[in-house]
């Protein structure tokens, strides 16, 4: 086994760690480009790979419905497949057909759905997620869960626990590959007791990493933030811990000090795309005619591509004019803004000054 | 006068040369990418540059629009703009007024047209046309043409070489910037007489380079091809001679054969949004589900950036997915397709070769 997690330090409850993978390693805490259909919308390898990304996340539930996950295996895996050298994790498609998929049927033996593409009736059982994500070959593969929505019921969330226990343990028999990790997914919602039996249960079954799901739905409200250090201090201290679909740089800032180290989100990218960009000043729309003339970069003192070539006025015309190259740039700004931010905060860990760091709000709500 | 124009060396017509500008040398014949609203659409200039793009072509009439000439040139004109550190010609404006704009009305004066973005009421006038460009700023200017549609009559042909004669006039008369080259554009349709009318007017003007215009409008039948040699030789050897919006591989190779030394054509860009490859066995579309487990590049033993890093499949899956990166790799393999076919020609002239080229037809009509 290839996977190996170190944690070098610790401050307060925020870790600074290492992820060591076959296809190289994960300095951690570590921000991971949304890669959904085996590309990060509008961005090269190369351009990921120049801004300091380490780790993509592909998609389990898109990536079986189209191309098929049969054919990546067939054509040598996902990393070869869409030219990315680095760790791939992908998640198991439980996320994705309770949100998009339609006529969701769910008992203990699988979750039967209708694909957002064609509509064709599918299912998936714990087995299947797994097969997928072994011909798809990422490092890091995830257990399919069930995630009720955030508003759910405390019956339904304690139902998702016991199903989402049941399918880890089918999950982690029906898993083969000695060069993938898999890890488990804690669910429970902002119950805090639930959240313990559920880690609890995956604990049991040893994963060498562990995820908090169902953190992501809907608004990151209070209450989900106080659920989150009593939740990640349910997981074992010498794994990794990935807070799934999260989040705002200022949510990232508050679950790092609550001891997580891994995460991922479309905001950089979707943001990227709407012309919104992520700045250390804030944020800033780009479409805005505040920026018709202003010839600084996105955002001053930002070394990544963009930002040493273009400037706002540029940028602010190719999105008036349409063109593809304005969500290409500011996508790159955006997960460059990213990138800076974790290894900030690593350095911060490293400094043991964790407590000092304060950002400004980044994010731009419903972008 | 930092532009200069060295003819080194003929193969029949076929002329090998290069066009010393402000920023930097072209090599002749050359390919000009289309950048229409100062870009060069779905790629960056990086990404531009490393396939060996020599210059950029940029449009006039878009770009007085949009963002504004005034603006570009308050940020320092469009090489700085759009951060193209190499040569840019930008054309009059007389093609897209005449192909884009909406109630044309005409006389000695000025076009007078309506936007096509607002419907605004606007007016070219020679002098306008001129100082437009000297505030975008690029190392190749064209001066002010009327450009009637390929199926005009005789009169109107000739009305309009009259009226491009008149107009170049102006141009000359009203152009002061040293650093930049202004190039007469010749009319006259098919008709080789007409052509020859209107070479010799502007040919008494004296200008550091001059154009065939009319070439491309509607299909380029073999009455067109039949008019082009006769109409190149009406040029002075010593000029660079640029064939306005053409073309298909095969015509480009013909129009070199004909002595002309520069071209510009939507098609390799256009034909790679769509799915559409150039490639030396001919054209490939990409959403072929022949495709779809192809692990094979785009057009074996092509060394862009596409070819060398992604397959057939690859792309498959992202046309099909709708992905942004689709368009952008295609954008890319194509334009290097038309710049190693320009390699190619030059050599083969160096080596008084040229009779022995021949391609595939890689056109794809009307994509």
């Amino acid at each position: 086994m290839t996977f190996r997690f170190e944690l070098l330090q610790t401050d307060g409850r925020a870790r600074r760690g290492r992820i060591h993978t076959p296809h190289g390693v994960i300095e951690t805490p570590a921000f991971m480009a949304v890669g959904t259909q085996a590309t990060v919308k509008a961005l090269t390898p190369d351009q990921l790979e120049a801004i300091g990304t380490q780790v993509v996340l592909g998609n389990t539930y898109h990536l079986t419905l189209r191309p098929g996950d049969e054919l990546i295996a067939e054509l040598g895996g996902l990393h070869r497949f869409m030219n990315w050298r680095r760790p791939i994790l992908t998640d198991s498609g439980g996320y994705q057909i309770f949100s998009l998929a339609a006529n969701l049927k769910i008992d203990n033996r699988a979750a039967v759905f209708r694909s957002h593409l064609d509509g064709s009736l599918l299912e998936l059982t714990p087995e299947k997620a797994v097969r997928i994500q072994e011909n798809l070959g990422a490092d890091i593969a995830m257990c399919l869960d069930e995630c009720p929505p955030g508003n759910a019921d405390a019956a339904s969330h304690a139902e998702a626990v016991r199903r989402t226990i049941h399918w880890a343990e089918r999950c982690k028999a029906a898993h083969r590959r000695a060069d993938q990790a898999l890890f488990g997914i804690v669910q429970g919602g902002t119950d805090v007791e639930l959240r313990g039996r559920c880690a609890e249960g995956l604990i049991a079954l040893d994963f060498p990493g562990y995820a908090l799901g169902g953190f992501s739905v809907g608004e990151t409200a209070q209450q989900t933030l106080d659920a989150l250090a009593p939740s990640a201090s349910l997981l074992p201290e010498d794994k990794p811990r990935y807070l799934m679909g999260v989040g705002k740089p200022e949510d990232i800032v508050y679950a790092v000090g609550s001891g997580i180290d891994l995460f991922d989100c479309v905001l950089p990218t979707r943001n990227g795309r709407n012309a919104n960009a992520f700045t250390k000043f804030g944020p800033v729309r780009l479409r805005n005619a505040s920026h018709k003339r202003d010839s600084g970069p996105v955002e001053s003192g930002c070394d990544c591509p963009t930002c040493r070539q273009f400037s706002r006025a540029y940028l602010h015309h190719l999105f008036l004019a349409n063109e593809m190259l304005g969500p290409t740039l500011l996508s790159l700004h955006n997960l460059a803004y990213y990138n800076r931010l974790m290894e900030e905060l690593r350095q911060a860990i490293t400094l043991g000054r964790f407590g000092e760091v304060s950002i400004l709000p980044g994010g731009l709500e419903n972008q």
